[in-house]
């Protein structure tokens, strides 16, 4: 099957890039610069991967978001809070419907070009916060997706059961290099540590008894695992 | 209920902005400039009505669309068939899932500024043609809007089970002046009178026995009507 890859350049997209290599054409990868923080850090390790696999990959421009959405996430928006990524104080860095957005432009150009599916990485661990996240959203979207294109487009949505330790284990398994990742959405010249998405990296690295290739500014603090 | 109009410029969408200002509160009318051959011609239009009616209007870039998409619909796209509507050679003109992208990043910017729901004047006689205009369609996108919003934002369709016709004659009674839409694919300085939306449009105000106040470089050609 032809599939188009949302390749964010952060962990779980890399993985479900390589994942999606193993299983399928990848004939396109996209990206999407919609302002936050940290576009500029992982949007070149998603061109990186890319390039590697020799696979076309395009960056999106969606100006609009940071200009018009309300989020802490974008450079528009008020300070990444620190804490644990599940923790209520990590709403503010929701931006609206952003997944929504990201699959029905990968769903027009992957009609574009003839793609026959659209891979999104999102997983168990987004659920907590993300609604559209969630497998009652992707269900529905997958629906109008297949509805509203003449290709009956899929939604593949291959770690959508899985948690990011096993994201991280099967990225292992697929030799992914996850220093040539970014997670922390501070978006500083290296990964702050203490953010929600660094505490979160930090811990599935723990959790997969795996080590942890990431240079922190500071060490995220995870007592109840260490 | 606070709503956000899809507003084009064209003769449903305006049609569809009076008549959320007859039923709700209307917070926003967006327009999207994706780079159609049209896009110039409508959006000053669109702008027109919601000044009119003091209603905050948006007009947002997707220049992505234009660069990356396959449609005659585009300025990078061949020539605008003539023709009917309905007919095999209109198929060219579609831009692929150009309404989902639309209400993606309409929904988004609805939870932005806190409307409760986001109107699109998708109908009947659009159904032949473009798979994210019909209903199988609307209903899933609108369950994925209501699953992946933290405001459970709803999919208004008005005039989903109407035709263009009945969009007249509804516009009619509200007030709505045809002169100030546009519906020619062209993007000339007057409506073509040949291509599929001229023809559509002539065809509606016959239908509805109203007089139509467009000036056509050449009058759209109807036998079985006129």
């Amino acid at each position: 099957m032809k599939v188009c890859v949302l390749l964010s350049g952060g962990m779980d997209s890399v993985v479900a890039f390589h994942d999606a290599l193993h299983s399928h054409e990848v004939v396109a990868c996209l990206s999407f610069d919609y302002g936050s923080k940290h576009n500029a850090r992982e949007i070149p390790f998603a061109k990186l991967h890319a390039e590697r696999q020799r696979v076309p990959h395009q960056t999106i421009r969606l100006d609009f978001i940071d200009s018009l959405f309300q989020s802490d996430l974008l450079k528009s928006g008020g300070d990444i809070p620190d804490g644990h990524y599940a923790e209520e104080s990590m709403k503010q860095t929701v931006v609206p419907f952003r997944n929504g957005i990201m699959l029905s432009v990968a769903t027009g150009f992957a009609e574009s070009i003839g793609a026959d599916a659209v891979v999104i990485a999102a997983h168990s661990g987004d659920h907590a916060i993300y609604p559209d996240c969630r497998e009652p959203y992707m269900q529905a979207m997958a629906e109008a997706i297949r509805q509203g294109t003449y290709a009956s487009i899929q939604l593949l949505r291959p770690f959508i059961a899985m948690d990011k330790t096993a994201i991280v284990r099967r990225g292992v398994e697929l030799g992914v290099d996850f220093a040539d990742t970014w997670s922390c959405y501070k978006g500083g010249e290296i990964h702050c540590g203490t953010c929600g998405t660094c505490v979160e990296r930090r811990e599935a690295f723990l959790l997969a008894g795996l080590p942890d290739p990431t240079v922190y500014e500071q060490t995220p603090a995870l007592p109840e695992i260490q």
